[in-house]
């Protein structure tokens, strides 16, 4: 039987094996989602498959409450999360997952990753987010859903927007990043790592290094985002 | 003349190969085991061979009296310690000792490595053991056996369970991890040195980086090992 | 038709294909141009394409006044940078932008890289200086232009020559890196990441380190540059 | 014309080969050399020749006074260090120089790699000396030749043999290495790397690590290279 979502099941695989080509996971530890906002539903990776062995068709689809729809494999152990987040922000269209080695670091320090240059200016005009980690009551409760909902109270709180800070952090998990598709969520975790990475070094190098100043961090996010940007084709 | 230990000496010679291909090891600096608990056996990886040229045939196999049962080569300089444990710890199916570099670092450090985070809550929900160098006596004694009894000697006095927590670091020397095979003691030494570098990472980031919750913990571990456990297939 | 630029695109296409190769760039976050002297034209990148899909069709031939001479696509958005260093130092003959993890780090540091060894003095005979971030109005204004200035105003104000110091941090930002031809800048971006790494472990190893000695610097830069030199070929 | 050298040749190409295999060198930060004691000639890398296009018969072959036997090329800049150690130290059969990260950042720091664990201890007894920057006469007379003294005075001062410790720094340099033939100069170099970011990483996460015991050092040396050896076939 022909699956009406091959498409967007084959998008989601491209952008999983993209995770793991740019070395952001270790054996199973990360997962990608992409949206079909028209069906309501979300492709996503199966819990615990290995890259190596991962196929376009095992592939499983998912709606928003967490319904399979399609696929004969349990979907990614985080499946709620991105099921609360596609529900919540209506305009994102891929959602990423990692353990990648910088990007954990800062969450496990939970510390929010100063905007200390340019690198990190011409994606997001704010430090990068590290939800504190959640109430006991609601760890013991609906673990994978309760941290979709600390997500977005952690960007309520800190009063940032989700279309301009397209990742967050979770204190002493890991980070979760979106966009408008799989391979940009993609992107956004391979940009996070970097400038985690980079953070880390400039505070080691200089541990009074100041965050950018404003004038800049306006400056390098106009030119790629702005109404007159002039960055990339 | 066919040998009975081919299927054993097969499964050996991959998990050394794997060991090798996850960048755990530089020339011949470790080796790993699987056991045949019907024939109170183990196959080991030769000493002092490259992995460039190790065929499956250079396999030795011993048993746990470190008497050569099978094999032309000297077994491992480190068998005596394979043998031990498993004597000790009837249970267990694969041994694998590396010299991996965030691993050393901690081993040389004497420090047990921190529970910080998910990433090692979803595997073991205890800080990795560091055991304390052995006494002079025994160093002198019968120094790799006697390395075995260290190793037990740690888990008994820190009161942990060697089927939860399958990885321990010799201090000033450098890690083993065990497992149900040879496959998944060498998963261990790659979780161990992923965990290792990002526990390093939060110590320099942060140095009042605090160790993971309790609940948070019980969590982790409860995905994927618990009575309901719902991670992977 | 025929360009009479055909071999200059191909000079800068290689030249940023290596800074790929080299592991200088992650996605688009680089660039180089190759200059065309009799011409009064350079070479360049186009803006935000992926190293990937580059052809040597796609670079594009910019005057020093910033218009595009041949070429369909959005020329770099640091070409600007570009065309004033060429504009205002003569003899050089290619320039390379990069975001290289240890060069980012220094400059969002603030700090110059110290003269630590010999192999920073095998290629120049000062510390490697970092431009502090320019003033805000600059920055409100004609930003990479003023990127071309804040550069030459720090090699007057350090009195340095720029065809013996053939490298720049811009603080907050990243290097710009210069030679005879995009392959010499290509070369100079790498020897500064090595070096830039090299430092940042020297001052953690030994926060007291020392720079070099002067007879020392004057040695290593002599063997291979002075009129005795005695290096390479 | 036939050379009698080709052998040599031979086995010094393929050692500067591999030391760029292990990730030793960066463009032509290095060279190995080969020695042939009947003949009293070494056969040395050329200077300042590629990696990529260095070919066995472009090797040169230098008696222990300098003077070019064989071959159109400069020889390595450093030629003169390996002349005047081969003269001194008669049981040596190749020596390789590198400017690898983690070696030159001790050499950079201008402290001794303390022998912090087995890794180390399974190569040698002593700390990995760091030779200090020679007397400025010395360095602006004939350097490379007074590079020579400086290391068999290290020796002498801190009364190492050279035949059990195969390595050493020299301040604000890098290592250089030696060894029975050019291969096993090779290897020891790749050991320092190892060993030097090992010894990095300890000081970083415990300052107060402590040096290897005695008792460690011992057992752990004689495993490999005592009378009773077992360590490797």
């Amino acid at each position: 039987m022909m699956s009406i979502y091959k498409e967007l099941k084959q998008e989601c695989y491209e952008a999983n094996m993209q995770l793991n080509a740019l070395n952001l996971v270790v054996y199973t530890f990360g997962n990608v989602s992409a949206v079909d906002r028209k069906n309501s539903v979300f492709a996503i990776k199966p819990s615990g498959v290995a890259y190596e062995v991962l196929k376009p068709q095992d592939i499983v689809i998912v709606d928003f409450d967490n319904n399979i729809i399609e696929g004969s494999m349990r979907p990614s152990s985080d499946t709620k999360t991105h099921a609360y987040l596609y529900k919540k922000w209506k305009d994102i269209g891929g959602i990423a997952h990692t353990h990648a080695t910088y990007s954990v670091a800062w969450a496990q320090s939970q510390l929010d990753i100063p905007i200390f240059g340019t690198t990190h200016a011409d994606h997001l005009t704010a430090d990068i987010p590290c939800a504190p980690p959640m109430d006991d009551a609601l760890i013991e409760g609906n673990y994978e859903h309760n941290t979709g909902i600390q997500i977005i109270d952690c960007f309520k709180e800190k009063q940032l927007s989700h279309s301009e800070v397209e990742m967050v952090l979770i204190g002493n998990h890991g980070p979760f990043t979106w966009g408008k598709d799989g391979a940009k969520a993609v992107y956004n975790s391979k940009v996070l790592e970097v400038v985690a990475k980079m953070a880390y070094l400039t505070k080691q190098i200089n541990p009074e290094a100041k965050r950018l100043k404003d004038s800049l961090i306006k400056k390098h996010y106009d030119r790629k985002h702005g109404s007159s940007a002039y960055y990339g084709q």
